[in-house]
């Protein structure tokens, strides 16, 4: 039987898991694949850093986009990351060539997924991706094939391990975000640069595939609303337990008539959703369609070995010549554009507002609420302030307008009772 | 495009939701698939009965086996059920005729899964079952293709909704499991006969599918231990939540060097368990890979919407002819009978005890229990019995030998002061 031949790029921690995953597991590949995996030739940046990898006889490649050209790869697993630069260009290359490419790279295809799915289906090659979201979570095969007899209405998740590390440590130990934060780079769970992460920009990434897969709609990351951790204080998370909920970085993508609703952002999640308890690095996507009902799907999101077991499914895919089309449909039939615009989001929040203590100031409070049409479903205020000093004030209000809900938001920002910039949290509720 | 031409046996609650799903779908599930789903051919016991279905211009077939010999018929579909008969003749005459065969059908699978599967694998035919195990959830799929990278473990999983909705509502209500039972029969949650169900026998042929797609066994029903709910008292759940656990049934299949452990029974889940939240008629299924890790899967286990999103998914996998082998691997490479013999079987368990309340019986149990090397983690008794009268006496042990435990508790159940049968439950702890 010929081997599949695959020339892969990048021996970070992914690379370096999928070639040790195809090594050790090499005689189960092959009887799953129905033929043997060889790695023919491998790049990366520095040939001569010690990896501990047995790289077998693969060649090296020191510039990674050799790797499109070559006539013995039939295969190019790329992991370098990034969006633009080798990458990109390795990818683009490789498919212009007719080459089945396998990527992780969520940032690639969050940008230039269209273009990438077009090269691909002009030229009859496989473009796979279940390593770009959720880690070893088979969430782009559940989406792309197994779901493909319903129409979903949403796609919600807990897509960083980081941010999720970050929240339940916070909730457990009643840290603020900065400190946890610095534990977290200290212990390797977040990057020294830790924005991309902490900020929602990864999750949006992946945010962005999902609803592209679910809706057939163009990745297009302008049109997801993004917030991230930093002004999260411990708290939430007490009022968060007294309400019956917990906090999470949620991506949500959800269908209307009106238009597609994409937005990364901490929420507030009741304790019965299966979201509530995923906690310490797990990622986990809950995806509602028509037939299916909802289905959640719970694992490692990041890891070495978990992100090398979704790389080397899709090698396997790509063995048996089953790979589907990029974007499960023909991306022609994509559509652009069809955003829900903030008229038409609604939703319930939590407000945490930070008051002076003395009468009149929930009058004021209440009357910028009432000239915005919310109405207030809970309130909480525990304690009194002593003289000078300010009191939390929290507000759950009943479903509302998202528009309304920010114009009273800055109003509130304004009274003079208010001591700092106000705060929300977007309830979810999975309906 | 051609379309592809589908032949469905049954119209049931699962033949009826795929006839409705494709139907309404249509447009979505043809994007997908890349050409047309045609249905071209039906068969049912009663043709006059009504249905309320839209069978286009479908042929009808008295006969299901019809279907097998149809020239115009590419996939047959056999939603009739049932490991003898017509199903199984009607799948083992379409696969022998290179007809692709999808079936939800568990029990076929379970008794004949080797034997379709050689011809399937003979004929170059697909047989897809996604439908047969967890409804709507992709757990086939997940297993055969997603993971095929990794090594199995263990699958663990809540296999049957009319089991765990009886309890989850007696963990609720605290009624006993006959009381349930009724209710759930009236509420059409549970067969007029329940013994497939509530005795386990349809989790145990959904878990040897799972055993054969994880660890490369031929599927076979005498390798599963089986014991269903009959026994779980009321009682069982107030001390279930004072050890921080809740009842479910579980199929639990573990791969050991000594050989595979396949058992259903219900079991005491520890509440940190992804599993133990999973309440109603949802499923789960937890999977252990050496590369991805925990992988937990939730949704709806039945139903006619939820269980016809599988068939179809299978179908569009046809379509784009992306059907891998049967078990993913080829039949022939499977062996057979690696069971792991009690000898070499262990756990840790609840035990109730019935007792008299009196000085020495503690003495006479804890004996038994040290003769069998069994040591005790926990001894929970509250209140005190009146004369004449017995009292609930707990004993956790530590992790002991399972032939010991079924001795030991033969035993106990012969010790004058122990009132009725000793009953056990295992503590499934995911390591």
């Amino acid at each position: 039987m010929n081997p599949l031949r695959v020339a892969l790029a990048g021996l970070g921690t992914v690379g370096g898991g999928t070639v040790r995953l195809l090594r050790e597991n090499a005689a189960l590949i092959e009887a799953r694949a129905g033929c043997p995996v060889a790695l023919v030739a491998v790049s990366a940046r520095d040939r001569a850093k010690a990896r501990g990898l047995d790289l077998g006889g693969a060649e090296w490649a020191d510039d990674a986009r050799q790797l499109a050209q070559r006539p013995d790869v039939d295969v190019v697993v790329e992991l370098i990351g990034g969006a633009e630069g080798a990458a990109r260009e390795l990818c683009e290359k490789a498919l212009g060539n007719g080459k089945a490419v396998v990527t992780a790279n969520k940032a690639l295809l969050a940008a230039h997924g269209t273009k990438l799915a077009q090269i691909a289906e002009e030229k009859g090659a496989a473009l796979m991706f279940e390593a770009a979201v959720g880690g070893g979570i088979p969430v782009i095969k559940t989406l792309r094939e197994a779901l493909a007899g319903n129409a979903i209405s949403s796609v919600r998740g807990i897509l960083n391990g980081t941010c999720n590390y970050i929240l339940t440590r916070m909730s457990r130990e009643g840290l603020p975000f900065e400190e946890v934060l610095a534990d977290a780079q200290r212990l390797g769970y977040a990057e020294v640069d830790p924005v991309a992460d902490v900020d929602g920009f990864d999750a949006a990434n992946k945010l962005v595939i999902l609803t592209a897969l679910a809706f057939g709609v163009k990745p297009d990351l302008a049109s997801v609303t993004t917030e991230g951790l930093r002004r999260i204080s411990p708290l939430d998370f007490r009022f968060a337990q007294e309400l019956d909920c917990r906090i999470k970085l949620l991506g949500v993508a959800r269908w209307t008539d009106k238009g597609i609703e994409q937005r990364v952002e901490p929420c507030l999640v009741p304790v019965s959703s299966s979201l509530a308890f995923v906690d310490d690095v797990l990622n986990a996507i809950l995806i509602e369609g028509d037939a299916v009902g909802p289905l959640t799907l719970i694992g490692r999101g990041a890891g070495s070995a978990a992100t090398a077991s979704a790389v080397v499914g899709d090698i396997v895919d790509l063995a048996r010549c089953a790979a589907p089309k990029p974007w499960g449909r023909p991306i022609d039939s994509f559509v652009e554009g069809f955003v829900l615009q903030s008229e038409n989001r609604g939703g319930s929040w939590y407000i945490r507002l930070n008051v002076t203590d003395r009468p009149g100031v929930l009058a004021d409070i209440a009357g910028v609420l009432r000239d915005e049409a919310i109405s207030i479903e809970t309130l909480l205020q525990h304690g009194r302030a002593k003289a000078h000093e300010s009191v939390p004030l929290i507000i759950v209000t009943h479903q509302t307008n998202e528009a309304a809900l920010r114009r009273a938001m800055e109003k509130l920002g304004r009274l003079e009772a208010v001591w700092e910039e106000p705060f929300s949290l977007r309830i979810e509720n999975e309906t």
